[in-house]
């Protein structure tokens, strides 16, 4: 089965291979020392590969001297190749928890292929080693099977992406790293150019402006599992360098994209063992936002959103009655379980519907008891209540949470209290789901700088019953865009193109853009589109996340081979580091 | 056949595909419009898309009126769809060239779906358009069949390679963009890190330093289509970026790598249709130079080197005696077919053999017509002559061409005046010729520098046997190394690597290197290697001159999607430009 892994190299069995039916074979295996223990004058080690763990024993009467001398004093993660014959264990000595359990191996001779100092750590699952040390020494965190697994999921994940699009006539093409600047929302990279001085590459955010370059060439399908670069400040799921599956097609409108990316998805995912149902849902982004509070839903349990604003349009709870009269919404979730929670437990909620903007957060609970606890209730008249009781559903042990503000606000509140409370009342979701969230608006209204900004990005097709709208009603616009979410994140997103040269100037003014800086900027863009561009619509993957999910990590990090800190360096080779003035002098550059 | 180019988009079949045995069925074709005309009042149209051309037959009877009308203005590179019926041509405008030729498609509707100011230049193979006009609009460039068939080239050929290494337990793994500078020769490219400020990442030149951390990590067979960047000046066949075949493998020696990439390079190459006889040529560096005066020697062809210093260690000739009595080498070529040239033609080859160092070149013609032609001749006694001839092979028709200078002048002057005359002569090298050139020196002596260097890089093991040399003799010191040569260019080279601390240390000092340097810049390597290194070796393949050979093009330029000129900018893009003052002084620079 895995004989391949015994070609072109100096063993002839890995360390996860051997069972019962291999005893009496002469074999050879090349590994790290993992465990080591002197018994009865024998030596037993677990020697450890990729692809596992095989107990070897060494004894003195039956490998040379120098040899038996040798494995008494071997250390953790010596470099071995020991040569051998299988033999069945002893009845008491089989081990079930090893796949290799059953066997071991009788050394014939034992070579120390390399020695090993201490390691900080120890090579094992699980350990709670600070992630600091763990990226020092990163070449033996990656010893470590979770870490290997990891990387063989993210490979094999990859690798099936890339033979179902393959299947379909889709070409993998390279696009440069050394790029231009374009105005995608988030800081560049730039490397100065020694020939130019004074100017500039950037490295791309996405490889978006080549692609579209590709459809206007011709190519009809494109993909990429590209490198894509953002200057920003990081989180857990943020590096300043990330993995995009990249994909662009010609003479397609939006479903057609959707189509391929469910059957090039479904086949990848079996390729790595996950079941999911197809087709996905492709759920409206209006209707994601009403009952997820999100554009990236987890839907695998409910606690859905419920607009109470016309219940309370006239309440007395003036909180209430103001918000739904001057424009705003009032709307809550049932938060079945925390019925009975203490008061005060229920107001430290208050702090999550803070942070996303709330002034305050009402609350009732119904206690399993029977009792209807809150300081709002009696504001409420007997039909309101009723109704409001009705509308979300409620039986004793229930909490209701509450938001009163901006839609955008009240949303964002619910949606994040949603969340809080499904961990709190450790609500299952296991599994994992994936669904489509489609139709975006065109554009949002950017109140810091006072300008529309385009919701995707300027490069994505107006839908085409709201062509006027880019100037009349932008908020009303809607566009042909789609996002891919599984288990409440974006794990994708992508949009048909424009491929006019006039739309896209429009929508480029819209976003508050001279025909000056349109011309400078975006010159080379829309002389593509005038010059023949094809209709034509993409999206991209996210791989490393894709792949967090997939693996059951809460880390983008723990999928990345050398990932970077939080503070973007590299504790293992040091990178960033300094350069020499030369270095500097040579790009025309000198430190502020 | 290409059925599944047809799924997920408007059309419902290619440009490319339809034949007689289509005849009757109806179909949705698009593509730009490459041909127009008109004829006995109807519109024909060459349709052409990334699969090919279809004639298309709009009839003013078949379609409605404003469509007729909207065919009757169409431009070239109007993008369209056209609704039809598949018939037969007509024997007299049956079409022989064209894989479509037999059948045309008659529009029952046809649809604009993009118009096209006119190009600056034709769509079509062949064209003499220079080269900067065809990169500033390489969107039209890249819709030529000739360059879509070699993006298709690179696609298939680069699949391959991936799939013989997934068959046979390799993973892909993706290592940082955003690296450390690693002294490896050429220069790096820079990029200032915001949160700290005055320290540069390095793209790496290479994932050299990751691979091997990925075997010290136990990945044990890893590869990488990986992108490498070097701020050299340019030539045809270097780029900014390039694209390396990125190979490493554990407890492996030499013969297993050139084994294992044996069996890759066979099947890739039967991917894309090219034959090539297996196993390989494994040629000793030192024969190499000996016979072809080069480490990647072109052997489809012969006109191979001859020593002929003990014949000549005597002569009357001074230029050749004091040279051979001096330690260094006489050698020459026979260029066959060259007798007859004239002297003044012959002469000429001097700037070739200056251009390589050579202070002069000696030559000795002989006629078809039995002569013996030469200004030195008459130095030889007949005892030299006969035998200088014999050794040359020399018949009537030969021209014999002299480097009398150190071995390493001498070797690169006929190795360039070799593959001069195999131009100049028209002999054939068709077909392509691969092989192994093995065990090169582990280091070369600096003269400018005043130091030894590693030949192939400090990475590389030294040979068993000749550990001792790396002090006491170090350019007898030989290393486990390789390069794989295909038409008379390097597109691959390797090693075996160090696994060792003490030997990396010792190599490092070599090189120059103090203790202080060798820690603070090869600290974190020798610490990996103190830490469990198994053996381990590996390969990195020139993916973007490989292509070029197999697509038969004479620079790289046309195998990248979107390369660089030679001053290193994109003329679509404007890569690279200016960056605003702000973007500037966020990385804490200024330029000079």
């Amino acid at each position: 089965m895995t004989d391949y892994l015994n070609e072109y190299c100096m063993r002839t069995a890995t360390c996860g291979e051997l069972r019962r039916q291999d005893v009496g074979r002469t074999v050879v295996l090349a590994g790290w020392a993992w465990h080591n223990r002197d018994h009865g004058g024998l030596i037993f080690i677990d020697l450890r590969d990729r692809e596992g763990y095989t107990q070897v024993v060494v004894d003195p009467d039956c490998v040379p001297a120098d040899q038996f001398a040798q494995a008494e004093h071997l250390g953790r993660e010596f470099v071995l190749k020991v040569e051998g014959t299988v033999r069945e264990r002893m009845a008491d000595t089989v081990n079930p928890n090893m796949a290799t359990g059953e066997v071991e191996v009788m050394a014939a001779s034992i070579e120390v292929l390399n020695t090993s100092v201490t390691p900080p750590f120890s090579i094992e699952d699980g350990i709670e080693t600070d992630e600091t040390t763990r990226m020092k020494w990163r070449y033996l965190d990656l010893r470590r099977p979770e870490m290997f697994q990891a990387m063989l999921l993210r490979h094999r994940f990859t690798q099936a992406m890339r033979t179902a699009l393959n299947t379909r006539g889709f070409l993998e093409v390279e696009t440069p790293i050394l790029a231009n600047s374009t105005p995608e929302g988030a800081r560049d990279y730039v490397v100065p150019s020694r020939p130019n001085p004074g100017k500039f590459y950037a490295l791309p955010q996405s490889p978006q402006q080549f692609k579209q370059m590709l459809m206007v060439g011709g190519i009809e399908r494109y993909y990429q599992i590209a490198r894509c670069f953002r200057d920003e400040d990081l989180r857990a799921d943020r590096q300043p360098e990330f993995t995009q599956v990249d994909v662009e097609m010609s003479f397609v409108q939006d479903d057609e994209v959707l189509d391929l990316m469910e059957d090039v998805m479904r086949e990848s995912l079996e390729a790595v063992g996950v079941e999911h149902a197809f087709p996905l849902q492709r759920m409206e982004w209006r209707e994601a936002m009403e009952r997820f509070g999100n554009d990236r839903p987890d839907n695998r349990f409910g606690m859905e959103l419920v607009d109470l604003t016309d219940i309370v349009r006239n309440t007395g709870f003036k909180v209430f009655s103001s918000v739904a009269q001057s424009g705003g919404v009032v709307k809550a979730i049932n938060a079945k379980g925390a019925g009975d929670w203490s008061r005060g437990d229920v107001e430290k909620l208050g702090a999550i519907a803070a942070e996303n903007g709330a002034k305050g957060m009402a609350w009732i609970a119904f206690t399993t008891d029977g009792q209807e606890k809150s300081p709002i209730i009696k504001f409420f008249s007997d039909d309101e209540f009723d109704a409001l009781k009705q509308a979300m559903n409620v039986e004793p042990g229930d909490l209701v949470l509450f938001a009163a503000d901006t839609y955008e606000v009240a949303s964002a509140v619910l949606s994040a209290l949603r969340l809080h409370m499904a961990d709190a009342l450790g609500i299952e979701r296991a599994g994992h789901s994936l669904l489509w969230v489609v139709n975006f608006p065109m554009f949002k209204y950017d109140a810091d700088e006072k300008r529309y900004a385009a919701e995707h990005h300027p490069f994505t097709m107006p839908r085409r019953e709201d062509l006027d709208k880019i100037e009349d009603a932008p908020l009303e616009c809607g566009s042909y865009s789609y996002d891919l979410v599984m288990d409440g994140f974006e794990v994708g997103g992508g949009t048909i193109r424009i491929h006019n040269g006039d739309i896209q100037r429009r929508v480029l003014r819209r976003c508050g853009l001279s025909d000056e800086q349109i011309d400078e900027k975006f010159g080379h863009i829309i002389n593509a589109l005038e010059l023949g561009a094809p209709p034509h619509g993409g999206i991209a993957l996210g791989l490393d996340r894709l792949v967090m999910l997939l693996a059951g990590r809460d880390s983008i990090r723990d999928v990345i081979a050398f990932p970077k800190t939080s503070s973007a360096s590299d504790p293992m080779t040091g990178a960033p580091s300094a350069v020499t003035p030369r270095q500097l002098k040579d790009v025309n550059l000198r430190l502020l």
